[in-house]
């Protein structure tokens, strides 16, 4: 990662020269943040009930810096706890970032990494307000963790959705884990010719899904103006599967899934059968959509089915009919969590 | 690390067994805590402001796992957070642990470090309501993030020193730097010879304040009961020396510390001289005491001069007068914040 002219050591700067380094160009917008960077601990006020969620993500298991360029890492990396946070029914106010750095870095690279960090608090409305850094002695470790505000909002659980209830989801599935494929095939491309140029034409969507999702904040401010409240909630990170059947399990019912109403974008299906995959199997086990998966009553039937963006791709069911997906020929299929297990053999 | 008797290899549970398998004693205590772990994120609602305070412990960075036993590590990780929440006057009561492992733990060794997490949890008064888990290529990485509630308090930031104020210090320092370098040289003295058994009779306080620190919530109940409210507040983890300096940053002010007044305990500064160290530079530049060091105004001398561990070490001064340390023969030296930098070369 070091770039090519005399980077700069991170050591030269020491812990608290690289925090200040870092952080002294943020400004803090957010009414509800009291304190930001640079006592023990931040203070925030929010005007409703708080929520608070947290992901580690670990060089070499949840990024490769061989195709990720650190702005996005950082940009990702915040955007994936926005994205709980909207799942919740909560808006994300407040991000601490902490970090184990490896000495192959340097200052820049870190500038870079804030730099992505910077602009999705920007873009989100999110303000940094604290963290820790530290060395490691092998790769890049980061850990996030978000505080939302709920507002006049309750939180929208997992566990709330009812018989007969539609099942929703955002946007489109399985164009982030074909990203990731068409990535890793270049990068093995790469390995053997390193003069090779790979041509991406075409392919933005399935890219820009991997490297720089975006969090479904739109969809919970439709959902405020309509006056939509949710039965469940979560937001699709491991896969449409596993997230309908964490939904079903905690809701102590059962569903009905169709594959042909599961939305999958066009370059999305013709790279899966390029790779011979199949399209569906990709939204169902791929994960990293960021997509919200949620419930509505069928009285609010009206004000979904038309909106563009959102999909009804089932309903919920007595707990004793399963968790079913659909087949195109009707055949049905039980649901399998399948999402990303990082213990897996 | 592994245990002798058939280890339960992590693999077999995955991140979701893993998880449920050591969360699913947790029982939430605090009437704060609305929801814990098991949806996207967790739910809150304090009844004053809320605090957030971060901590990230890397393996042969932060701790060494040839002497620190797991439930220790697991218990000092909860304990350094709590203690950030303290020196802010605030009471924690959430806490999210994330944690990268690599595949040679299993799942007894996680066992420990939990045990140890939620001991704290307890002794504390703190409910364990979220977290990550995933793996790592390298070691172990922690990152521990505690919310506290300030209630009825304003918060004390590092700022509010004012000239005259009284600058006191809880319990004794440099303790857990001098039962550091105990254990690495008893490492040391480990590698050449395995059949060695170090003797650490009379030692426990040294080991203890190193192995398994407490946070000082007893000193902030004092200042509830007396209603004493320092100035400005920190918790020495980097060193006597840094965090006045840091106060004295924040606060725009100078300061003197009197060295015979540093409390320093006989086993520190015998142990001390034994290794040729000189115990003032250990309590000034040692660190991980988790003591909370504070300013006071004047006129709350009475109430705190015969209280059993608190001692008043100093005084703030204007600025011009510069951070000095009056040494024992009465010569003015100025403080140095020499505190752990990691990325030190």
């Amino acid at each position: 990662m070091p770039k090519k002219q005399k980077p700069k050591e991170i050591s030269e700067l020491g812990e608290f020269g690289l925090i200040e380094h870092l952080t002294k160009k943020i400004k803090l917008k957010n009414p509800s943040t009291i304190k930001g960077i640079g006592d023990d601990a931040a203070v925030v006020k929010h005007s409703g009930q708080t929520i608070i969620t947290t992901d580690m993500l670990v060089e070499n298991v949840h990024f490769n810096l061989m195709y990720t360029p650190l702005k996005h890492l950082g940009y990702k990396s915040a955007v994936v706890n926005f994205s709980d946070c909207y799942a919740m029914n909560a808006r994300p106010e407040q991000l601490t970032v902490s970090m184990a750095i490896s000495n192959k870095y340097c200052v820049e690279d870190l500038e870079d990494l804030y730099e992505g960090i910077l602009l999705a608090c920007k873009i989100y409305g999110v303000d940094l307000v604290g963290g820790d850094t530290t060395t490691s002695p092998g790769g890049l470790v980061l850990s996030l963790t978000v505080l939302g505000d709920l507002g006049k909002n309750q939180p929208v659980y997992r566990s709330g959705a009812k018989d007969n209830d539609l099942i929703c989801v955002s946007g489109d599935l399985g164009a982030a884990y074909i990203g990731l494929q068409l990535l890793e095939r270049e990068k093995e491309v790469f390995k053997v010719n390193p003069h090779s140029q790979p041509d991406f034409t075409g392919l933005d969507h399935l890219l820009e899904k991997q490297l720089k999702p975006e969090a479904r904040k739109d969809v919970i401010e439709f959902f405020a103006q309509t006056g939509i409240v949710p039965t469940s909630m979560i937001d699709v990170s491991d896969g449409l599967s596993s997230e309908v059947l964490h939904i079903c399990k905690n809701s102590g019912v059962g569903c009905s899934i169709y594959e042909e109403k599961i939305p999958v974008a066009d370059v999305t299906a013709r790279m899966a059968r390029e790779m011979n995959l199949d399209p569906t199997t990709c939204a169902l086990n791929g994960g990293e959509d960021y997509e919200l998966l949620f419930t509505l009553p069928q009285k609010d039937f009206d004000k979904i089915n038309d909106i563009d963006g959102i999909s009804i791709i089932g309903h919920i069911n007595p707990k004793e009919t399963g968790c079913m997906l659909v087949a195109r020929d009707g055949t049905l299929v039980p649901l399998v969590a399948q999402g990303w297990n990082h213990f897996g053999s």
